[in-house]
């Protein structure tokens, strides 16, 4: 049995007979996507079967519930349910795009599993007429004696209903769930249940554009399903500012509302693979206006300069206050808000970084986004900020920009000689446009081929370089040259947006580093976090001055370390008390409020470090 | 001025022009009725203008308010609205009747004011943009630095909600409602206001037959309002069993929805007086069954024996999930359930005669009822029990048997010579029948003139004494002799029926003071409780040997000691601590299980001590 990937590097692995393609292509070291561990549940790890179907074993149900009648006919499979039944040569090809990856998957430190929320089997001895002790006693003393619980409580009392009712049942034994609280060191009780079955939480990162989420197995620690969507507030603005701004005219509750809408529909939707009343415990990160608009909050006094947060410690909410659809003694934690620009999403981002180093090092983090939150680490103090960088890497207030969608280029090499370029577009289909990632390999390779500038003027050196009106462009892409419908250049004026996102960007790092008293050579490590900072190609960033030119192997992709954050501090209770000191550690640094800031920003509009 | 009430035993005091009748009758020491203080709140201080009318100040909007029109046709007045406005002679008769105050009121220590609900006002400053403390961290650290919390956290997150869109207000002063929780050292924030108002707290007793409740201004620990009504469960039954069994077969949520209803329905009623939102806790009691019917909880292992209970601790509920209809942050405390017969009701009422006497006196605390709950303690350690009375006592399985209410006979005297009775009924109507405390004096009355003999026999010693069918019956009220309808009698299974509910207690009692080895003139106090309890006659009591013939000075009525224990939990936060250790001391003495009860039992049916 031989398999070949026919990827751009091409791959070919063998498998025995019965063996799954997942099994055969993970033991060679091709991911074939998907994020549940091929359970089955999350129907990612589509593959398309270009020659050998028959070599496969039947399409199962869940195949069936996963794939269109469409996907079918086109001898498409889900590599953890299709099986060699037969000998022979398959040619596949991986559909999974590494970008939705990005959007979802973060780098994480192993942590030791622990988690909050755990359950119990009890049975309670049959009361006597003389004397017995309570169902409840009983159980308050089995969880003080093995837990060390200061005091045990109800998280509500349908939980004593149950109870009442599982008791008439004769033979009197029952599961609890429970969370333990470490800060206060009490035990509450969130539910019973006749036989222990299961325990799951929910990671939830708000983004502006994107909500990415996973459900994880309270038992093992395992990811049951992963998944993202548009955030459905995106039709009150697709930047924070005019969505704060619908918030205070029409009410918080109006975007509250879509958002938990749709992760109730979510959730109602996997509810026959995974049961959400399981879902004991949801840890939610996000920026601090995200956070607000998720909880319905008045966003007045956190629009405004000073920006004012309500709050900066680690919350707990009821779930079922919020409106979401999980068990009805289920939380949700948010950990630590910064500021109004430093959310918990960044908090929890730069918290994975610090596991990863040694308190002694010096390290940066970077999430890269319309505002670009950066920290600073030396001495066990954080030097923070937010860089507005505007939105133009996420292909806004650019000509031809666009987010990652298909068609969207998000790489580009130019020919030195021809000057055309080599594109690579999200699931290879014709360009319709230019992501973030895209322009920064662009003008990188328009910095080498004398195109541009280093302070950002494009040069009529090239066959490729046209004035629309008054405007020097670079074509990207001819009408129809890569069967493209409409032509895809870069102006001048695009020029001149990135230059000042980059400068945005870069000043920060700098003053960050100078009250720091740190020279960026002796930097450990810089750790790029977001989807955007994750597809980044890093010799592109480094030659436009966007990062610090360390070597390659000090600078390190993080992936959503928002979302892997929230995860981890549902693997490990102990985590959320050292997320809150990590907090204490730093200090944030308004740059608007610094005097030096204009003259610097002015002096790092260059494409140089 | 010259007031005459026209009771049965007459008082005539002066008074001065624009003086209220409440503060004149007062003044005098003559009780006008009413629970709130002369407020105008509860409408209770009713009194008839018999003569001189004219005399007093016009009807007032609060009089229009609490009056029907019928009453004002009729000359009813309240005591605390109607004040003089000239000279001259008034003839009034003060309808507020004693028996009515028995079932709200009750005796109890004067105990230092502390309640756990406080409020704050509090100004946050404005932020600047460089640095500042949140708002929540203004208002965690004031209330860490001035009560000493290891831990502030909000109750519910729409309180975070009122606190962003206050903080919008320029004035950023607000009001902070919170609790404090002793066992913890925890402060929970309930809610936020712009101005400090009120806070109130809701004590309720749950009885069988009916539901007493006060409200109690936590500012200052008044009485605001009180009242009480019939237990809208009783359309399930009057007695305990006969609930238990229609909650075990149409599902508890009946009994519990009806009473809830009806406690929101007065919650609403008064709220144009007393703001329910502004109730912020609620300390419900109850006997066991009761509690179990209120909270709607299966309750087929407490009807049947062993009559397991689930909880014994201390429990706080949300109210909001109760269905109360009282603050969003309310909760509810239910003190201790001892037993399945032994309830919070009886024990904040015995904790009430701990508190009277010293740790070195030996005392008996008696609750008469249904079941009557007997507590006698000793050294530190207190025996409790239950006795199965029966409900002869609430006039049920006695022919002419009626509960309190107009025209029942409460009071009973016989001529020794003419045998005829001498009755007091409630508001003087003619006679309807018998309540338990006129039982008590009947029977106590028939031993003296030798018509029942002390082991229980009607005797043919009277002209009153008749046979119906086979029976002996002595007739108390001959049809039409004082205004009845209808012949009321006491018949010789009548006595039999007081027999066994008086050797129900009387045994309980004796077995109690065996096993802990007191004579019973060894006890310094009995304490009598419940509207039964208080409004026995002592000195018939004695002599039918229902209680051991002590001095009358050895023996103290409490009145509605459940309500007032109730009531001293919501005035001082820290006896809920001292309730649960005063819990621990008690140890349960389940009569039915002891070999020597059914002979004890036997030699207790005569009508000595």
């Amino acid at each position: 049995m031989k398999i070949t990937d026919n990827q751009e590097i091409i791959n070919t692995c063998n498998g025995k007979l019965g063996e799954s393609l997942y099994s055969i292509l993970s033991n060679h070291g091709i991911d074939p996507g998907g994020f549940c561990g091929a359970r089955g549940y999350c129907g990612k790890c589509k593959l398309l079967v270009i020659e050998g179907k028959d070599l496969l074993t039947e399409y199962t149900s869940t195949e069936k519930t996963h794939l269109t009648e469409e996907e079918i006919s086109h001898n498409i499979r889900l590599a953890c349910q299709a099986r060699i039944k037969q000998e022979g040569e398959l040619i596949i090809k991986i559909l999974s795009e590494p970008w939705i990856k990005a959007i979802i998957y973060g780098i994480k430190p192993s942590v030791s599993f622990d988690p909050a929320i755990k359950m119990l089997e009890v049975t309670i001895p049959k009361p006597t007429i003389t004397k017995y002790f309570t169902p409840s006693e009983v159980i308050n003393t089995l969880l003080t004696e093995k837990f060390n619980c200061n005091n045990v409580y109800y998280s509500h009392y349908e939980t004593l209903y149950k109870l009442t009712r599982i008791l008439t049942n004769p033979r009197r034994s029952l599961c609890i769930i429970y969370k333990y609280h470490t800060a206060t060191n009490v035990c509450e009780i969130l539910d019973v249940d006749e036989q222990c079955k299961a325990i799951y939480g929910l990671a939830i990162d708000i983004g502006t554009t994107k909500v990415a989420y996973k459900i994880i197995d309270l038992l093992d620690g395992s990811t049951l399903y992963a998944d993202y969507f548009e955030n459905p507030q995106i039709v009150w603005g697709a930047d924070i500012i005019t969505r704060l701004s619908v918030a205070i005219e029409k009410g918080t509750h109006v975007l509250s509302s879509v958002l938990i809408n749709k992760l109730n529909e979510i959730l109602e939707k996997i509810s026959k693979r995974i049961d959400n009343s399981k879902i004991y415990e949801i840890v939610v990160v996000g920026n601090s206006a995200m956070i607000y608009l998720f909880l319905g909050l008045d966003v007045k006094n956190l629009a405004i300069a000073p920006y004012e947060i309500l709050w900066r410690e680690p919350l707990y909410i009821t779930a079922a206050e919020v409106g979401l659809k999980t068990n009805k003694g289920s939380s949700i934690f948010i950990p630590p808000l910064v500021g109004g620009f430093i959310g918990p999403d960044s908090l929890v981002g730069a918290y994975i970084a610090w596991l990863f180093e040694s308190p002694n090092s010096q390290w940066l983090f970077i999430d890269i986004g319309t505002n670009t939150e950066i920290f600073l680490y030396k001495d066990k103090k954080i030097l923070a900020t937010s860089a507005a960088a505007g939105p133009a890497f996420e292909g806004m207030h650019i000509s031809c920009g666009v987010r990652s969608m298909p068609g969207a280029i998000e790489k580009i090499k130019i020919d030195p000689e021809t000057h055309k370029p080599i594109i690579k577009t999200v699931l290879n289909k014709p360009p319709v446009g230019i992501t973030g990632t895209g322009i920064v390999d662009l003008v990188s390779e328009l910095l080498k081929i004398g195109v541009l500038s280093k302070d950002g003027k494009i040069l009529p050196t090239s066959r490729r370089v046209k004035h629309y009106g008054k405007e020097r462009c670079f074509i990207i892409a001819y009408k129809e040259e890569f069967g493209n419908t409409n032509e895809i250049y870069f102006s001048q004026k695009d020029v001149r947006e990135i230059q000042k996102a980059i400068g945005a960007i870069k000043t920060a790092i700098k003053i960050l580093l100078k009250r720091a008293e740190i020279p960026f050579t002796d930097i450990s490590t810089i750790y790029l976090a977001g989807s955007f900072g994750s597809t980044l190609d890093i010799s592109s960033a480094k030659n436009i001055g966007l990062i610090p030119p360390l070597s390659d192997d000090r600078i390190k992709y993080l992936g959503n370390s928002a979302l892997s954050g929230a995860e981890l501090l549902l693997l490990n209770k102990d985590l959320r008390g050292e997320v809150e000191k990590f907090r204490g550690m730093i200090s944030y640094l308004e740059l608007s409020a610094l005097p030096e800031f204009n003259k610097e920003f002015i002096n790092n509009l260059n494409f140089t470090w």
